[in-house]
């Protein structure tokens, strides 16, 4: 049997371009940002060329630590010094971003931001951005209808609309850094409980989580380092744990800080079930790897993880869904295949270092072809700033149009309604269904 | 020099399509089935959506394991069930197969397999599988010349044409659960040795092979977890172990379990040696990661695995041929080097969580730009009733047209005689050299 | 917004063809050989011939060492028996490499070297390469400007040009072979130093840095393995571990001779910042994992690596340039991200068995995507004779035109000229520019 038009890729080219569009005319919600919900949008160009993935490339380019975080510069300042390196970065999809946004938001006509170029979009980005409806054009361009944010465990969630703003509880520090005793001291402020003992510390989680519920949560999240591997641990051992950890803080034994690690983790989990949260799992970072880096530009990875360290937690909890992000593309096959068997494993979005289309194309076609279209959230943009929703979720449609494209409209035969209704899919409805949005 | 037809991707379209149809037209043996010889085909659309891929597929998108599981229900009232979660994993290839097969085989019209069209599927084909030449007209239609099975130790091997359906022993019990008690007994009964030490042992299995390839078994097969690591082990170790495993069954210390696996592993390869058949195997699964899963939807997998494991077995056994396939696309490039450095290692198809195109394609273009096209043997179907064969081959010479096509039509100036030569090598002529058929 | 040309790949087959011309008419300096420079071109096809990837495929589709090795063959002998083998493994990169060197070099005119053929182009082929003008015709037709080396620590680096041919201090045996008399003799014969003491050996150390800089040498380097993990020293320690090391040699404990490596090691580091030598790592193999094969045939791999094992290296040398190799393309990714994060780290080229057209595509495009353009240098020819340096560049080119058409000029509408500067800077402008050459 014949295939005439089985790898026509000579038609793509418009085929892409229509299903990007069908793919862009959609109102999304982003799940997992970094959004100060009290400051949204960006107020000058040095809010957004601050974003660490431009400060971390003009560093790694050459451009010293000192200089980019020398208290001296004024904000302009500071653009102008770390445009002279973006000649060196711009192959980058990173300052791809940059360029999208300045010329859908800003007017700019140019395809590189240059010494000679960038002064006249400083100034008139900042009057646009000083605009008063600033943040809501930015929202309304990008077609987003809410943004999930990563609150503090104590962040008090007030002061802004938790419906467009959706507070998702970070947990990080509660988890890893409970041995600080400033950390305490937030837990402590925060919940009103005294922290003598494994019980009291679960009753302080349970509290935040009440907090965090009453206040329109969405889900609780955390990153993950590789080595890590939850377990559950009995009251006795999180009891004796705790008090090593809390007394020599740092210098309590690796074993002993694991353990509390383990029992707060776990906890966590718990109060996921109880409280009807997501969990979102974010695996695979490596914090400090080079301290002598920029703000933010220290953390890298081991690639040698496996899901198989969570494979208890994923049985522990069947009623908690837990959206899983990995920050090797080495790992995507497992996270693809852990979706497939296990209903309470979602792929979600593609992090960080594994935030490149090269790399997101690879994992992106693995998951469609592999993963219940009902179980994979497309993307998320991890920004600081709106602005970025824009050009990353764009750069995801693109990835996106083109495997619907040539893997499912071409190579299967599907219709072009069929495909796009797999995008909006993975888009926006897993995101609906999975964090209980209605 | 100007490399004007270098990159024409234009016209690979029709290319790739009489590539396609080239490597269509060949008569194949299927290396490796999980076919039961004495009922191959299917009787109903539940054989069919019985295969565990839709099953787990189904759970994971949301379908209890219960309701899938449930004996009060009839064949046909299982698929009505199964249907309804098609909707949530037609994006996935698996479901793809299964389309393909209900047009190619039933006369199934639609692109869908809905609650409102699969009724009159389900009562036409059970009437065409009814026909008794039903098997015959399924391997001829897909081209099928032989099919190679994966057999119990204590297999008879009776009551089927072993020419067509080519028995293999699975070893898998026998490395790796001669601690329970009653695949010992089957081992017994089998071979009617007693076995109370290592020498024994080795000749029950020795038994084991002379049953096999008396009645034409050509492999020896295993599937083998991420944390094996094959060695030699001497007889009174190995005498110790068996004693402890014997006695103490799972309670054995894990040391002792794993030498005995290891002595069993060994001795199975120098049995290879001694009867001439390859060993394949199959490298990287864990079982049981999720209990709560379907029948034989619980397995996943550590990608953290070498084959680096493998070398003292790969060097101590030179005359032995090692088709060996692994379970994560990460450990491909490993497979390609040492197909491409041992002259007894062969690459071997695209297994289970990778035999899936957008991993096919990086695995297979490996292997194919680096490993000797006498070292590899293109696809196996791993199929449970003989339907699949033919969407799951499609799967693959479809990607395979694209490789031969794009990296070697068009990027290497080759002929397309020669393309297709090569894809007959590896499709059919390593299948008939490795195994050694005629 | 529309986005019409987005994925239009209909017409890139000619810009992919201007782009690789553009990249061709450069020209280039080679950053990474094993040039003989007092023999830098070959004298017969038996040259060409015995590069190990030959050999060791021949060997692996079948062909045995011993026919290989044997010393009563000619050169003609031995290339007469290694054509015959080349049916088997004409569909790898290597062989096409051959053909292509042979039909730009020698007016080869056919597509395949069979038994028929090959005995006119040895004859034609010899007396080309008798010319006394025949590797600087060589050069010149490869658009090669100068070949680093890889240099014996007690090379004398005399008789040659070395602006040509640029010295590079290769350290393998210094770090993980003293335990070795004749290493030891070889180290004491070349610096005049009796090895006594720690102190002494970094003495001996430095006086071959002294003469390897006064001899134009650019780069100090070496091959390491998957478990290598460097680390900070005491002298003391040193001590106890050299004087173990070298009464004991190979019978020393396995972590005496890991501390003297590490002394070594992380002294060579000290002393690339002291004489401003880039040091290039090259990390990843596993040497004679396959004792059996043929000469330089018997490394292979561990995937389980990571560059997390270099970050205090990295850290603790800022002001060295660590041009990093990765012999898996499943470490690639972290390459990538370390080489975006670290100022010195520097991602270099497509080692070994990752030097193959479909790897090499997925890893030049995340890097092109991610990493600074000044932080990675594109590729590096590895040979032994000159005339392997067109094909492998030339292979590069082709994937680097196509990356560069696809994901820059149709992908993000860069103007040609900026795509062939990008590509410029990667292939060329890095290695001018980590190396330090003017």
């Amino acid at each position: 049997m014949s295939e005439p038009t089985l790898h026509d890729r000579s038609t793509s080219a418009s085929l892409c371009a229509r299903l990007f569009d069908a793919l862009d005319a959609m109102w999304l919600v982003d799940p997992h940002s970094h959004i100060n919900p009290l400051a949204p949008a960006s107020t000058t160009l040095d809010d957004i060329l601050g974003y660490n993935y431009y400060t971390e490339l003009a560093h790694a380019a050459g451009l010293p630590r000192e200089a980019i975080a020398d208290p001296a510069l004024s904000p302009k300042q500071r653009v102008g010094l770390l445009v002279e390196s973006l000649g060196q970065i711009d192959n980058t999809i990173q300052v791809h971003w940059l360029i999208e946004l300045s010329q859908r938001f800003f007017g700019f006509a140019d395809t590189q931001l240059r010494p000679d170029n960038w002064d006249a979009l400083y100034d008139r980005s900042a009057a646009q951005m000083a605009n008063p409806g600033w943040a809501a054009h930015v929202l309304k361009t990008s077609k987003l209808e809410a943004v999930f944010l990563t609150n503090d465990f104590d962040d008090t969630l007030t002061g802004f609309d938790t419906k467009l703003y959706i507070p998702c509880l970070r947990t990080d520090e509660l988890v890893f850094h409970l041995g600080r005793g400033h950390v305490r001291d937030r837990l402590v402020n925060a919940t009103g409980t005294t922290l003598g003992d494994a019980a009291s510390l679960r009753v302080a989680l349970g509290q935040l989580f009440e907090h965090f519920v009453q206040h329109g949560a969405r889900a609780c999240a955390i990153s993950l380092p590789p080595s890590f591997s939850p377990r559950k641990v009995s009251l006795a051992a999180a009891d004796e744990a705790l008090t090593k950890v809390f007394l020599q803080a740092g210098k309590a034994p690796a074993e002993q800080r694991d353990t509390l690690s383990c029992y707060v983790f776990w906890t966590l989990a718990e109060l996921c079930a109880e409280y009807h949260l997501p969990f979102d799992l974010m695996i695979g970072v490596n914090r400090a790897v080079y301290p002598g880096g920029v703000h933010q530009g220290q953390d890298l990875f081991d690639s040698r993880v496996s899901l198989i360290q969570y494979a208890d937690l994923f049985n522990s909890f069947p009623q908690v869904m837990f959206p899983v992000s990995v920050l090797a593309s080495v790992t995507n096959q497992e996270l693809a295949s852990y979706a497939w068997i296990f209903p309470n494993v979602i792929a979600h979005g593609h992090w960080w270092y594994s935030n490149i289309p090269s790399l997101i194309e690879h994992d992106a076609a693995n998951r469609l072809e592999a993963v219940p279209a009902n179980k994979q959230i497309g993307y998320y943009s991890d920004m600081y700033k709106l602005e970025f929703a824009l050009p990353k979720f764009a750069m995801y449609k693109r990835v996106l149009a083109r495997i619907l494209a040539e893997r499912f409209v071409i190579g299967r035969g599907w219709n072009e309604e069929r495909a796009v209704a797999l995008g909006h899919q993975v888009l926006r409805g897993n995101v609906d269904r999975v964090f209980g949005l209605t």
